[in-house]
């Protein structure tokens, strides 16, 4: 079975394990199985008794499609609870094929070094890498990339994470050297807070990977595979439009965020949009590109480079949410002024969705000026210069709203709302507030379901938001993206034919799901420990108060309608 | 009975009430039994659902000495639980003698006006005064007194409660017109959240207290004052050096807040002393004195005024924990010094505690240099300024350590810890933990227990806070000064005759001290509610690691220990 490698900052030691109890624990379940067994939940996330976690899903390195994402965990600095943040590129595949499980990152290092974890078939060592201190993601990812060749895959983080400002996040390269990044949470200042500037996996010619019963995996991964990559959605949204495809609904929905989440749809909304995306993608040309893969053997390929007028990149990957939060939250009126954003956040390892909000809340209390790019990028420069101004963005919209004396700051449990306003989508409302995740777009997204469920409804959101959490919970703990669902959800039992090929169980469809379940109650026992009490699942106030134009609703479910979200 | 009085800032509606209910609640008793009836205690502390109370103890406007302390109480912004201040000056005074008990403030202002309520004989006005928007309080309160004269007390806020700061506090003019200040908790910043400006309590003619039994009354107040007012301690201590005189003892003990609680002793401890500011006082002259009554008819005098070398005023009063904080937490090492920050912290209407803690944090972080006044001074014009820095210090030391990634931040609850380092009087480190009140000097100091229980013993802590803490909140309920307790706890019949004198009860000593006791229970219950969770009862975790000079100490009581400390 796949090892558990831990590595103690303090003195450089390395050890591997293997470890039966963590069989069928993999990606955010793994993350909150080994949190909860080793970390003391009260403890200061950003110092000594803190570990981060680099784990992969129980698929990693195989053949299913979109399933070898790489969960970054550790108890956040930005929530003080527990956080996993999952993310593509070719990290977990690597991890996966090097027969390892996770990467366990311990204490505080001795020194002020930055240093560099090398991971391969020939062993593991820690380097110190000085050289890298303070540079961008883009840049330490293509040298370290150079260096160890195509086939490994870099994770690091930027200025952000090594300055330990709690949006910072980890990036991990894909297979074209481009960043994706795990986004949320502040990981990247827990991994800045070890003196890990980045762990390399490198490329293997061994497969580590074994299989109990090959032919049951194979018929689902094929079966699974086959049906996404065919699948109308994948070829004529994923590979085109991307995630922003769903920009102009959310517009639709009165549910965007839009100057600081004080309107709910925006009137240059079309320029934002998936559709505009794609057509200047095209017509540009040069650099521009769609339908790339983010990790080996993806079939949603949802990636795209976007180009300026003259087809040089600006920035890869524009996707719905930070088109949202740094677009028409902040005010921005075309996609070039977007992309200049979100590259620079991407550079400096922050989290594009925080960053959006805490600029929103910046402009809106005079920092900046909505819709204005050079204002917003002038403020982000504070971040590389690591002032106090920028130390303040860099920790995100909480931070920045309450040092400001702002009275709307869209968070949940200290972490920014992502594209979803929760007072016209209040499904996401009751998950912001329930999920141990805190706000986030991952944690039970109910925008998918906005055509069974009414968007604007007072029921049936507790239920929705429970099961919708179960759900991708459990495609976290398999390692698998969440565009992958509709072939999974339409037919459960593949999930389970995947997890039994591989290990030899005989799990049901109902023991998959309480990967899922199990994985979120186990966070939510280690919030509680944390002293995160469930007197503090609220919204802000003006949520409760202040409607929001077009649809003039306000958040309005009642306590027991949100309760039902809970796992119990 | 006294009335409780209510204003709505929204309306600018006042009523007025008797309520039999809260009979026996005064002072910090009187607040903690508001709140929890009328304050949702997962409000937001700056919102319209929140309370300011300015509430007397129960023996405001009596004879008895040092009885008509004002507790200021609202839901705190800056440990989002339950707080009370409390303050001399004769606002107290006068709101007894007016037969008024509390005023309640309610609501958001409609619009953006600085309000002034005006208190008096003849009726409850509130009025708009533009004209003090973004003063000092040493300008307000002179302002308002000149308006209404000397038998006036003036209640109000400087530019920091008016900018919501987290570290703003109330200030009241005492009978020489100088401030006091109800200085911790950010009561401030709901003051300000309330566009209230100022309160003049004015002075009365008619005297509305009633007493049920005038001579027992009189005999108890009669005997505690003369007691008090001939004690060796008050004549020698209190009235030379005031409550700075503690300051080379705490020095001795190696728990002196020095250099950002880095050591516990100071080389330049000498010339931050009591006896130094005594002496300089009186080879100065001048506008120098000591010897003062904060309010009227109190015994104790221990007020006094600092001059410069020319005679003329920096600040009144120099006390102890503002010393400590302001002094040898920030390096300084003369007393001019001292007194000058503590002036501008006082015009500004800041807690200086909170204050010398976030300089001392700014200056760990580089931003200002120890033992350098004027590198300091020139942060605090930041706040004058309202920028995000000085938005940023304002806001206190967690805050400012959080922003700016200092790992060493001298807070529990989120609020500075006076002057004591929990690691050498380690009974004060449980009452940071356990008092609701978060990390206070007034919520039960076992300092004064020093020659009976050993500070650095890890033995009989718990019970030494939870009887300080007991002994203490009674005298905020019935709004005694802290340092009149000798002769009332040598014959705490003293108290219960008072308390009978004045409502025709038969209280036993053990009921006064429920009066307490139960004052703490409604407050920790108010922060269990508000999502302040047994889990959050741990102190930084540098002060469990980091030994502190010269004792070589660690705060290292078992959970058991620290959890005696809670009044069940």
């Amino acid at each position: 079975m796949p090892e558990i490698v831990r590595v103690k900052m303090s003195n450089g030691e390395i050890t591997r394990e293997k470890n039966e109890k963590y069989l069928l624990a993999g990606g955010r379940g793994l993350v909150a199985q080994l949190l909860a067994d080793e970390v003391d939940p009260a403890c200061e996330p950003l110092g000594a008794k803190n570990k981060l976690i680099l784990a992969t899903g129980l698929l990693a390195g195989t053949t299913a499609s979109s399933g070898s994402r790489t969960s970054v965990g550790a108890k956040s600095p930005l929530t003080n609870g527990i956080k996993e943040a999952n993310v593509g590129g070719n990290f977990g595949w690597n991890l996966g094929r090097l027969g390892i499980k996770a990467i366990v990152v311990e204490d505080l290092p001795a020194a002020d070094h930055a240093y560099v974890l090398e991971v391969g078939e020939n062993g593991i060592k820690l380097l110190v890498r000085d050289d890298l201190k303070n540079l961008g993601t883009y840049e330490t990812s293509r040298l370290l990339l150079e260096e160890y060749g195509k086939g490994a895959s870099c994770l690091c983080i930027g200025p952000a994470g090594e300055n330990k400002l709690y949006g910072a996040c980890v990036a991990v390269s894909d297979p074209q050297g481009e960043l994706k990044f795990a986004a949320r949470g502040g990981m990247g200042a827990v991994m800045g807070s070890k003196g890990l500037k980045a762990v390399v996996a490198l490329g293997t010619k061994e497969n580590r990977v074994t299989y109990h019963n090959k032919d049951l995996f194979t018929a689902a991964a094929r079966k699974y595979t086959s049906e996404l990559a065919n699948s109308d959605k994948v070829k004529q949204v994923n590979q085109k439009v991307g995630t922003n495809g769903i920009f102009l609904a959310v517009n639709a929905m009165g549910a965007l965020p839009t100057k600081n989440f004080s309107q709910g749809s925006f009137e240059y909304a079309e320029n934002l949009s998936g559709e505009k995306m794609y057509e200047l993608i095209c017509e540009r040309g040069g650099e521009g590109r769609t339908g790339m893969s983010c990790m080996n053997g993806c079939a949603i390929k949802c990636s795209n480079i976007f180009p300026d007028v003259n087809g040089k990149k600006i920035c890869s990957t524009l996707q719905y949410e930070n088109v949202a939060l740094l677009g028409s939250n902040c005010g921005m009126t075309n996609l070039d002024d977007v992309a200049r954003l979100n590259h620079v956040c991407n550079d400096l390892g922050l989290d594009a969705i925080e960053m959006g909000a805490a600029l929103g809340v910046a402009m809106e209390m005079g920092l900046a000026e909505f819709g204005n790019v050079e204002s917003a990028l002038k403020l982000l420069q504070e971040v590389y210069l690591n002032t106090p101004l920028g130390r303040m963005l860099g920790h995100g919209a909480k931070v920045t709203g309450e040092v400001l004396g702002c009275r709307r700051i869209p968070v949940a449990k200290g972490q920014a709302f992502p594209g979803y306003d929760p007072r016209a989508l209040k499904g996401n409302g009751v998950t912001y507030l329930i999920s141990p995740m805190g706000a986030d777009h991952t944690a039970g997204n109910c925008f998918g379901a906005r055509a069974t469920v009414d968007p604007l409804g007072t029921e049936k959101q507790g239920d929705l938001s429970r099961n919708t959490q179960i759900q991708i919970t459990t495609l976290d703990c398999l390692g698998l993206c969440m565009f992958a669902r509709p072939p999974l959800f339409a037919e459960p039992q593949l999930l389970a034919d995947l997890i039994n090929g591989l290990f030899g169980t005989e799990l049901t469809v109902d023991d998959v799901w309480q990967l899922g379940a199990n994985a979120i109650r186990t966070e939510r026992n280690f919030n509680l420990q944390a002293g995160i009490s469930p007197a503090q699942d609220r919204l802000p106030e003006y949520l409760y108060s202040e409607p929001l134009a077009p649809t003039g609703h306000v958040f309005d479910l009642s306590e027991e309608e949100i309760q039902k979200a809970v796992v119990k």
